[in-house]
């Protein structure tokens, strides 16, 4: 297999990786990164008419992916000087629950020029929110019926899943729901040009289309909550649901001419975004958890058994290999919060001195804060700025810092905000933890590797092990080992994960003292979590809902005032 | 009286300010202000031996203010153009419970060369908080013996009393406590230079030294706190005490030719410096509110009769006017709060953008936030940077902000610190309603009277009228006033008063759809408020032990660390 490669492909937020990566040893030959034309469209229809979107909207084009993706491949390949026929197969990723309405054919109804004016016409993102209000209507209706799959889901439904997506489209724009075929994620969208046929994926299916234990909702739950809606699954989301590194199928003559590859290769069932990064660092495992930390923390770990655990994204067997379940959680802020805080409460005596020491601000601050001891700047925050994903779940939870006086400095609440996500990620470990998740090792991929302290602090506030990836491409390369499990290369993930994946094991261990102190400061951030996220004082989403008062009477205001 | 003036004199935290006040109307013909040569020692005795202070010293030089009295004076004097021998009396007031040492002369112990490098013979500052060991002894011990008088410190004990004070120095340089044949407040001890006898003031008195009707607190108590401590008062604290706007005498032969004035001249009883502005702005009568307003906020309101109103830094029979009881209340951080946030978290692009506008950035961050509506930055603040004067009495809190967003900006941050700071006044004049006291006009004094949004904000948020004063030196116009009652010019302090003092009335009037929208957010300062300040969570406390702890730590670990 020394001259095998697998192309693994990463489609993200904002533009789609590939990469060439050896099968014998997941060694990554030549990459590439291309932008979608479009990005997101959350103001703006600007692949239409460019109307304006209602707020919560998130849209994409799907000819974007198609450009970009074919862009990626020809420059990786390029790039690798990896000879054609020795590329064997196809993995792919991408968002999740980012799904869009086809005709039978697979052609996206934006597409038709009837259409093409139509918001829900197009791709809705993953974080597409449009869907909110089906979404409480949908939990609604399933508590009230107390539906067997919630507890799959943290006991909650986000306007992020499937579901509510396309409820919203039934409610929104009738139209296009009945004109629809299909609603596919385009995940499976993609598989289905390369490969000329339709397979739902098991991952996505389970974590993002309500899809456990081989059946979906009843009828009877979807009629429940909106009459007409009850057959969606059967009329709308019909195929096959194939495992996780299973082959989807083959790549097609019109296809392989597209990419410039070999006809007739591999492609492998696809796999949410995050997800495949357990398989690119070495935590597919149980007792292996993987932590993804970027502008957001997504937490994916596999145990052998089922466990009812309260607040998490998703529960799913196969979720991330077969034959265990797959367990997600997630902090809806991380380095969002940091970058918030730099952009807006940052002196500019700082900003000279950060110039000064030539470091950009997140250094500068980072190193006035690590020369502090555990507990020094007196303070203690709420990783709540952009709401709480797990284990609260609950969207209109806002930020909190405490304990500022007269002295207290930019480094002091930096640190205080690293801090309270290093506390955020314990509560959602120590939650699975006491639900019987065995968590042994984490292992950290993502944008914030790169602050060494910040990865010490995580290590010691959980108390666990840090080991870390040095992939180029995590996410593409993850891609790549599915795919080479599905071309037949190896047996097992397991297997597959351990020859090709990238992890330098325990590159942070946890410091006794520190660990020992901050134990202290995590009693105090549980209390203030529990007190201001499970009820007891419910500011937050007073707070939200004044503000959201305050901004429609000045809007309204402003209407008055202005001119015609 | 048209021709005949009277000096005003005001002792501050760092200068003396003098003013020639007209008698007949309160025009105020010259000013001079005058810093003190070695400012505030707090973290070096640097008019001795330069030693290093322990935390919360904070000391002055008795010399500093004579120098900067004399000087201010000859420098009013001749601003005014007055001719000397129309200048008919003195008031004069001083930061309170400033107080020091001296021999049976009025010699302070500090000018003794055998007493120049010990800390405890100079001024203690009001701000000396040196003795918060000694203010919790004698706090627990009053409540013990539940002490009669203890209510009208609003059940607290705090470190910035006299008492604390001087028991810190029994026990902390005996041999200073020894040698004193007086402690006195430096207001007394000006007067007594002026006039050659010792008198105390009544205000004074009864706000700072535990005098209340007609008497010290009991030896057996004193004795209780502290054995050998018992006589206190009455080695120590040996004196007539005198009401306010009476004459404590005559300008002496020696004084007058050091100043510049004439011989012989009234010299009336002495003042707290923040209680003379109820003068200086005609709310000496009882309903009227006055708020200074700067880096703190301190209120002062009078009643014709005695109300117990827990959390007041004191009630005194007779500290504003004879006849009315005087109940005092503060905030420990206003102007300080905003002050801090600009040095700290406003980023370098408002700056420039300032700059661009050429406002300073309170203004540029004021005029940003007040554009919002009500609301509209869907934060809470807990104005207790500096801890929490009334109505908790806790120096030991801190400062909270809930409700930040990804998108939160600096003015919301900005804004909602002000609020918070309203919201604090507004709970200082609640509780003073709910317990009996009448409040329909507050006049605002102080440096952020510049501020008109704030101005405005705060009647919008307490629902009251608010007038403001245009005094040019409001402390030194204050005394002016007191002095012209002691010189036999008016007949009661109400009546000079009204004569001289200044006051716009009803500058600022509530705003019914805004203080509807404030209430909200009241409601949910108090549950705040009550939560953390109460006892609830007093994770407060625990933060600020926890940073000792830290402090300390760091302290010893820097010592091991130094090669000797």
């Amino acid at each position: 297999m020394s001259d095998k490669y697998i192309l693994g492909v990463d489609f993200g937020t904002l533009s789609v990786r590939s990469t060439i990566v050896r099968i014998s040893d997941g060694f990554e030959k030549g990459t590439a990164s291309v932008r979608y034309e479009h990005g997101v469209m959350d103001t703006h229809l600007t692949a239409g008419n460019n109307e304006v979107l209602p707020p919560d909207f998130a849209l994409q084009v799907p000819r974007d992916y198609l450009e970009s993706f074919q862009r990626s491949v020809h420059e990786a390949v390029e790039n690798s000087g990896v000879a054609v026929h020795h590329i064997i197969g196809i993995g792919i990723d991408f968002t999740s629950a980012t799904i869009l309405p086809t005709d039978e054919k697979g052609t996206p109804l934006c597409e038709f020029p009837e259409f093409s004016n139509r918001p829900h016409a197009y791709v809705k993102l993953w974080k597409h929110h449009g869907g909110n209000d089906q979404a409480e209507r949908l939990l609604q209706v399933a508590k009230e019926r107390n539906e067997w799959w919630l507890p799959r889901y943290g006991g909650l439904l986000s306007s992020e899943l499937a579901l509510p997506k396309v409820l919203e489209t039934f409610e929104k724009d009738r139209e296009i729901y009945d004109r629809a075929a299909y609603f596919v994620n385009a995940l499976d969208w993609v598989n289905w040009l390369l490969t000329g046929k339709l397979v739902y994926a098991s991952a996505d299916s389970g974590f993002k289309r309500h899809y456990q234990d081989g059946k979906y909702p009843s009828p009877e739950y979807l009629e429940a909550v909106s009459p007409g809606f009850g057959s969606m699954y059967e009329e709308k989301m019909a195929g096959t649901i194939q495992p996780l590194a299973s082959k989807a199928g083959e790549l097609t003559e019109k296809m392989a001419q597209w990419l410039g590859l070999e006809p007739g290769i591999s492609v492998s069932v696809g796999n949410i975004d995050a997800h495949v990064t357990a398989a690119a660092i070495q935590a597919v495992e149980p007792g292996i958890m993987t932590a993804i930390i970027g502008t957001s923390a997504c937490y994916i770990i596999s145990a052998p058994e089922f466990k009812e655990v309260p607040g998490m994204l998703g529960i799913t067997y196969g979720g991330v290999a077969e034959g265990s379940w797959c367990f997600e959680a997630g902090q809806s802020g991380f380095g969002d919060i940091f970058a918030w805080y730099i952009a807006n409460c940052v002196p500019a005596e700082y900003k000279e001195a950060a110039k000064r020491e030539d470091l950009n601000l997140h250094d500068y601050l980072t190193k006035k804060a690590s020369v502090q001891e555990v507990g020094e700047h007196g303070l203690i925050a709420l990783d709540w700025h952009n709401g709480n994903r797990s284990i609260l779940s609950n969207h209109n939870l806002s930020g909190l810092i405490i304990g500022q006086t007269l002295t207290t400095r930019p480094e002091d609440i930096y640190r205080a905000l690293m801090e309270s996500c290093a506390f955020g990620a314990r509560k959602i470990i120590e939650t699975m933890k006491e639900h019987g998740i065995e968590i042994k090792e984490i292992v950290a991929a993502g944008g914030l590797l790169k602050n060494k302290w910040l990865m010490q602090l995580l290590s010691d506030v959980t108390g666990i092990p840090l080991s870390i990836s040095e992939a180029v491409m995590v996410g593409a390369l993850g891609s790549a080992v599915y795919g080479a499990v599905a071309a037949g290369c190896y047996n097992t993930l397991e297997e597959a994960s351990a020859a090709m994946g990238n992890k330098v094991s325990n590159v942070y261990k946890p410091n006794e003292d520190r660990s020992k102190k901050y134990d202290k400061l995590y009693q105090e951030y549980l209390i203030l979590h529990d007190y201001f996220g499970t009820g007891t004082n419910q500011v937050m989403s007073r707070l939200k809902k004044i503000k959201e008062e305050a901004t429609k009477s000045k809007i309204k205001k402003e209407a008055v005032n202005t001119p015609l």
